[in-house]
């Protein structure tokens, strides 16, 4: 009996349904065929960078883990598959696996917070070829989310200095309550300070943040009282907290804070300013409250933040939502690279892959990326040069801990750091070298028919 | 004791803290000035359309009433808060609050499904103050994302015709596995014919929906096969299948395919191309294949939905995956218009709301709406007037119950079909006329300071 759930929350007991129907009925088939056992290799990368992107911060990788080690197929969800009427005909041998069988396989990745670029992957699953197929559609969702969002938070991070405080706000804007989850996480990983998504803050173990809103400003006038005694009431149980002052007139009532100050009156360690021209009005606000830290928010992105600092706005952070977690995708691909020991390669028009199971050599100058070598994963590492995959799973089991927030934050600044300066460049940026190397380069030639 | 938890995905009973810090911070700062419990009215709309929407189809009610039907604050989520210290000045009174209500308001919406303008509100909040305040999250959370794919579906449906078969595939590009699953759900509400999404399907009792992917010819080719030993081994198990014929080239595939066909040693219900020019091979593979349905895939929006179909492309259905699920997002927001029965309003600069808790009275000419006009509440309606705004929550309680997604499905339908051609258009579309009512300017004129 199938049951409407309307608040569609998925639970990680749901997610081995959480997965294209083609993943599944191409399982089947391998079954069927009695090749559902031989030894896949699939590889996630992004073929091009999403425009203006110098680079990519790799995210998502814990998430993805987290589903490897927990697949299974519950009676009641391989119920559910038979009663669609969809597999009336495969082979029996497609239940025992589903039943029977979690994710056994090995996963090698590169650590989430490292840089990476085009035809790079981020990530190889070794496996039965049935298990490697249907991770396919989860793994894509996790790191590609997750990656587009710590790569534009590492871009604002590098734009506003290291000095800024960045504060994530999105929840409102993000697509569904575990995107902003998510977000948050991917965020606060790749350099922002806070998040304001207070469930988000409470399962990272991190203090949540925020300011206050208009609506606190109109109630309180509404019932005949004034911004100022809306100020006051917030202080009275938020001491000094970061006061919202663009209700009415922004620099009345920074004139009128001022005023309380001098007089002792008020406390206020932070204001926020949410409309107008912020460049402008941060002057004129940081004129009249020297000391107070002053905010701001509205469409804040690496573009905004760029100009706000070349026009001298006087602003110590910024509260960046809707531009950090909505818009055009990170585009990753999972494909086939090697099945039993044959290396494959996919040949449509403008969408050839590198064959192969493959490792990314990085060989920096001083600390400075000078190239990575993309080669086959059995050459070997020249002088100079790091491999950046790294097995993380074996036989379905994590081979380390799950990382800290902080350590991938570390990671991120590092990456950050090392990408050579034209790469930095948030307009047509510079990109990378990324050689092929020769073996990959003959297997890739032998390979195309 | 906060322990990390992995994969973040959030459940029904950890929605409550799903919320901005802010605002709960406000909540407590109206418990403390005893003004908690006064009767707030928040309406939910948007500025502006998106660019190039003539409309926005509302989306995300059902969930939205789920969510204040189950609010609760628990008594662990309670001691996270206070352990924050982030509360420490607060009065008892808030703990209170949150310790014994749930939801106790009312809730006047359009129903899901219904097109509606800038400045029109999707829904009105009406409940104590602090429960009006801390909903604000999530609410706009729901209804931004849904209505934005609700919206996009309907443009994609209205351009490619109603014999088109459009096919929602983008979980693996969805922003959270959770997102994945709403924008299933809006997809289909709003005109999608199938999912590829199991859980979605499975969630929503719709039958899910897919082909196959490049994989599966990959790993038989590389096991000493070939492309059509590919396909016969997957119609062996799902006969007649849709075969995804791009991996190498495309006519060639689907001329050794017409070939079988005439020779009665294949069936072949469907044929997908996933790349290179979709318009001159969909007509190059019909020609070969004259009764197949020809899919196609590869970044379809409404924009290419409209030049495939200007260029005549021979193709039968869609299969739309991240122009539909990810982009630029509604920016609904959700404003105080009235408190304790005094209407207010915000004057930031462009940033004007309107206020008073209104009504949307709606005026057709033979079907086809002629204008909207935008009034307060009590306002009388006039003749030839359709209210769109109804209670959906009274006192906390659903009034009626959730709608099927077929009787939703009806309402997109019905409410494109009533927008006037100029509407219709996907890029720079004619604006519906938004007429604001007497009383509400006059109200909003004695409102300005």
């Amino acid at each position: 009996m199938i049951t409407f759930n309307p608040s569609l929350t998925p639970s990680p007991q749901d997610y081995s349904l959480l997965t294209d129907l083609y993943e599944l009925t191409m399982a089947a088939c391998y079954a069927g065929e009695d090749i559902a056992e031989k030894r896949a290799s699939f590889e996630l990368f992004v073929r091009r960078l999403p425009e203006h992107f110098g680079y990519l911060i790799a995210m998502g990788l814990t998430q993805g883990l987290q589903y490897l080690e927990n697949l299974r197929f519950t009676s009641d969800q391989i119920d559910y598959l038979k009663n669609t009427g969809i597999f009336d005909h495969v082979s029996p041998n497609f239940w025992s696996l589903l039943e029977n069988q979690g994710f056994t396989g090995d996963v090698w990745a590169v650590p989430e917070g490292t840089a990476i670029f085009a035809n790079e992957p981020l990530l190889r699953v070794e496996a039965p070829l049935w298990q490697a197929q249907i991770v396919e559609t989860y793994l894509l969702n996790t790191l590609n989310y997750q990656t587009l969002i710590a790569t534009r938070a590492a871009r604002m991070r590098d734009v506003a200095g290291e000095n800024a405080i960045l504060l994530e706000f999105g929840t409102r804007r993000a697509f569904s309550p575990q995107g902003a989850i998510w977000a948050a996480r991917a965020a606060l990983a790749a350099g922002f300070d806070a998040t304001s998504n207070v469930l988000a803050a409470k399962e990272l173990n991190q203090q949540p943040s925020g300011t206050m809103a208009h609506a606190l400003v109109m109630a309180i006038k509404g019932l005949s009282g004034s911004e100022d005694e809306a100020f006051t009431a917030f202080h009275r149980y938020f001491p000094g907290a970061t006061l919202l002052i663009d209700t009415y007139d922004t620099v009345a009532a920074a004139q009128r804070l001022a005023e309380k100050i001098t007089i002792g009156e008020a406390e206020v360690k932070g204001v926020r300013l949410d409309s107008g021209d912020l460049a402008t009005l941060s002057k004129k606000v940081r004129s009249l409250l020297p000391t107070v830290n002053i905010f701001a928010s509205g469409d804040i992105d690496e573009w905004e933040l760029k100009r706000l600092r070349t026009e001298n706005a006087s602003i110590d952070g910024y509260g960046v939502g809707t531009r950090l977690v909505t818009g055009e995708p990170v585009n990753g691909v999972y494909k086939l690279v090697e099945i039993d020991n044959i290396p494959t390669m996919k040949q449509s028009s403008h969408k050839m892959t590198y064959p192969g199971r493959k490792q990314i050599f990085r060989c920096y100058d001083n600390g400075i990326i000078k190239s990575d070598r993309l080669a086959l994963a059995d050459e070997a590492i020249e002088l100079g040069e790091t491999p950046l995959l790294e097995l993380v799973m074996k036989e379905g089991k994590l081979v380390t801990e799950n990382e800290s927030l902080d350590t991938i934050r570390q990671r991120v600044q590092t990456s950050v750091k090392s990408l050579p300066q034209g790469t930095h460049y948030i307009t047509e940026p510079s990109p990378i070298k990324v050689n092929i190397s020769e073996p990959l380069e003959k297997l890739r030639q032998s390979l195309i028919v």
